[in-house]
């Protein structure tokens, strides 16, 4: 079992990586008596509730659940409601603990009840999905999504602890597997450039699902952004690095409507468009660019923005983004493979030439 | 102009008061070219917006605004998505300051908003209620109401700066003075038995609006708090002692349904039944339990239960109060006039008793 401390000031807590946690009682801070709430989702449920009740069981708790519909597009305040209606309808208060049973949807949105509930209680992450165990269970933010732009409700808030089960994976669509790699990979091209050449060799194993290189990948990771948000909690520098393609891949995201591309995929095509422009501001080498695209594409992600989208539809959700500061598009680009930058007073003309670049053909 | 600091450990922020600061761009930590998000209801924008309005031009604040309806019952989830849509159809930012213009529900819905739009941008408070001036807008609660139970859903979070117009409440019916009246007398029952005399000395000036007693009395209530929220923010021990009469009182709201009973008013009741049971306990004399009735009844408040209400209806709802342990109901009591305690492990039946004394005699 590997284990990730999240140093923060008040708060540190542990992000245990191994396999067959789920039925390991010595990693969970909860002892006999204590009572929980299990959000989860039917999918997930369906596969690992029980064995999670079993041990939960076994250590004595009490315990609760309540299933949201499964999906990026319940990701709303009426999901969130769902829970806050199952904790007062059991009398819940507020030495309850949340337990987040699922991937970034479930997590997001059951962080941001705990953080709300009673104004803040207790909460636990065990995320199911690559995506959620590198990237969104890591670093305490949570949020609902508004019809008119993604994660924008929210809270900064952190888990007591985050218990990662490399063997959940076994049961995620490949598909989702790839998309949870987009952000690994982000994490080479921002931040370790021995981590990028690390992946470029294991890529394939990771595809393949071996379990030791994935709790090593997942390790890695964890450590990366852990380092990032202890040092920058509430996203005032450095952690806006981590949205690395984000800003554009929401604006994919958003114009398809929630759910029809993952989000991974539409962070794999923003990190193109980042990589092309960083290329066109003459920063990141050709060299640099076309390694990343490879390794997507190894990755068996996509690197071109979809059919239906135009690059002039790009930018009015682009500026919703939280990063923009008075008007004016603030975007995260890669100086080299290893380091990104935040980018300010950006030529609009240059972002759609670079969307242009990474789009079909024919347009 | 009085001025109190509220001193927190990352922050700190003044609470201005005086008669006509809604005019006074001086106390505003606003500057030229800042955009404002103003929140507030028809009847209150209708006396006090255009003043507002008037004052930001003049700061050259860039001004968008929005109006919920009116009323505890509108103090939800829904009213809070009709602020983040406000704010994302006019691209809103981080940046962007949420400026609370009205009482206590304005205030507390605003300033959840504040804390949860893109996960927290500033906010200022400027309550125009009698209630909201001693009470809401001072302590950083903010909260909505689920059918479930009230405040249930909210965060902690602090403004930048509270603007308290005295001047507002010759616009505030008599029934909500009195109402603001309960959480002054409050004060001075759990924490300042001085002021609880100064009271008795002065609430006939209160009670006819004089400006320059209300200003004293606000800025002592406003004093106090801040105290008390300084010493314990996140309510851990200390600051439940403002909830004396609340947790009675929530039941009230909650069963009459809210908004039949002002707040104050069932605080007010609340606080006659907690210090009848504070009294059978052994803790309060008869006495001062005797003095708080004829202080509360002098501010025209009611001192029994509604009508409508059996004391066995109380405890379904007491039992969902955030102060609630293990099942176990915690309470807050006077010791003396002017001290608090949190009493755990109170016997039901007393509760019951008190509930009874405190009820319409043909019960």
């Amino acid at each position: 079992m590997l284990c990730v401390n999240v140093e923060l000031k008040e708060r540190r807590y542990p992000i245990h990586i191994g396999a067959n946690l789920l039925k390991d009682t010595t990693v969970y801070p909860l002892k006999k008596g204590d009572k929980v709430m299990i959000v989860s989702n039917p999918t997930v449920a369906e596969y690992y509730l029980p064995e999670l009740t079993e041990t939960l069981q076994a250590i004595g708790c009490q315990i609760s659940k309540v299933l949201l519909p499964d999906g990026e597009k319940y990701k709303t305040l009426d999901s969130l409601n769902l829970i806050f209606t199952a904790l007062l309808e059991e009398n819940h208060g507020r030495d309850t603990t949340i337990i987040a049973l699922g991937g970034g949807v479930i997590g997001d949105v059951a962080g941001y009840a705990a953080a709300s509930y009673q104004r803040g209680i207790p909460f636990i992450q065990i995320p199911t999905t690559l995506l959620a165990q590198v990237d969104s269970s890591v670093g305490g933010k949570t949020a609902v999504n508004h019809a008119l732009g993604k994660n924008m409700i929210g809270a900064f808030y952190q888990p007591v602890a985050v218990i990662i089960d490399s063997m959940t994976l076994n049961t995620l669509p490949k598909r989702e597997i790839n998309a949870g790699l987009a952000e690994v990979i982000k994490y080479g091209a921002i931040a370790d450039a021995d981590f990028f050449q690390w992946l470029e060799q294991h890529i394939d194993e990771l595809v393949a699902l071996n379990q030791s290189t994935l709790q090593t990948c997942i390790s890695r990771c964890c450590q990366i952004k852990a380092e990032v948000v202890a040092r920058d909690e509430k996203e005032k520098g450095e952690r806006a690095h981590l949205n690395l393609g984000h800003t554009f891949g929401h604006a994919i995201e958003t114009h398809l409507g929630y759910g029809n591309w993952l989000h991974g995929e539409a962070v794999a095509v923003g990190m193109m468009m980042a990589a092309v422009l960083s290329e066109k501001l003459g920063k990141l080498s050709k060299q640099e660019a076309a390694r990343l695209e490879k390794l997507l594409a190894r990755a068996n992600l996509p690197t071109l923005s979809p059919d239906s989208m135009q690059a002039q539809d790009y930018l009015p959700h682009m500026l919703r983004d939280k990063k923009v500061l008075g008007g004016k598009l603030r975007l995260v680009l890669l100086e080299t493979l290893g380091r990104a930058y935040v980018a300010s007073d950006i030529d609009n003309q240059a972002v759609l030439e670079a969307i242009r670049t990474c789009s079909q053909p024919d347009q």
